[in-house]
């Protein structure tokens, strides 16, 4: 195991951006009544804004819309990976030029494609970061 | 696209778990004055307990230890997922028993491996569920 430190370093905006429309399943934080909840959800980077579907009546719609929340998405293998957070205010789509615009993003879902949301997090604030492991899974396996 | 709904299938603990182990990589969730917070962290199942290390003095360790949190982890291919939350107590492990216990892992860190704390989250109530997609990314695409 290297005692060297390996610092995770920041991403700019656009690999952000780049690394987040390279993965199609994020996770939604909110708040209810100051207690997190977080909710795995498919999802699309259209013109830098977060797309994904949800069911109405949901208690991801009640905490999320048109409230701060937070989504991540992150990736990694052996060696090193990344992380991506967005803050941002999440919407419910309703109009029918919204509609169309997220018809085009290549979104799955998670749940039956009747009654749902279209949800755009606009982002108020995009951080990244990369890692890299301290130690591979042989070191690990070998210090075992 | 398909019509029919495809809704989740809600798995047992011992699912959870073996699910959980699968992997490396989840998301602690802490709250900080009502806010929430989103760290990823790599971590370990022990005796069905979430394990992970991280360095002392950051806002994760001031805002989990002792503290009521979340921890996330999912897995998905183009045709279904799953995702099991973990809500629990997170503790710094301190005595040696503790300390020799958790170095059994086989346990990553993405940071340098020197001043760190192992944190152990102690599971108050774990859920779990595996997804279907409603649509696969062949028919999004024919679709768009």
């Amino acid at each position: 195991m290297s005692d060297l430190p390996q610092p995770a370093s920041i991403l700019s905006m656009t690999q952000c951006w780049d690394l987040l429309s390279s993965v199609a399943l994020g996770r939604l934080v909110t708040s209810v009544d100051g207690h997190p909840a977080i909710f795995p959800v498919n999802f699309a980077v259209q013109h830098r804004t977060v797309l994904f579907r949800t069911a109405e009546g949901t208690k991801l719609v009640s905490t999320a819309i048109n409230h701060e929340v937070l989504f991540e998405a992150d990736q990694h293998d052996q060696v090193d990976g990344w992380s991506v957070i967005v803050k941002g205010t999440a919407r419910v789509l309703r109009s029918e030029e919204e509609l169309d615009e997220a018809e085009q993003a290549q979104l799955l879902s998670w749940t039956a494609p009747t009654k749902q949301h279209f949800v755009r997090i606009l982002p108020l604030n995009v951080t990244g970061r990369r890692f890299q492991f301290s130690a591979t899974l042989d070191d690990a396996l070998a210090a075992g």
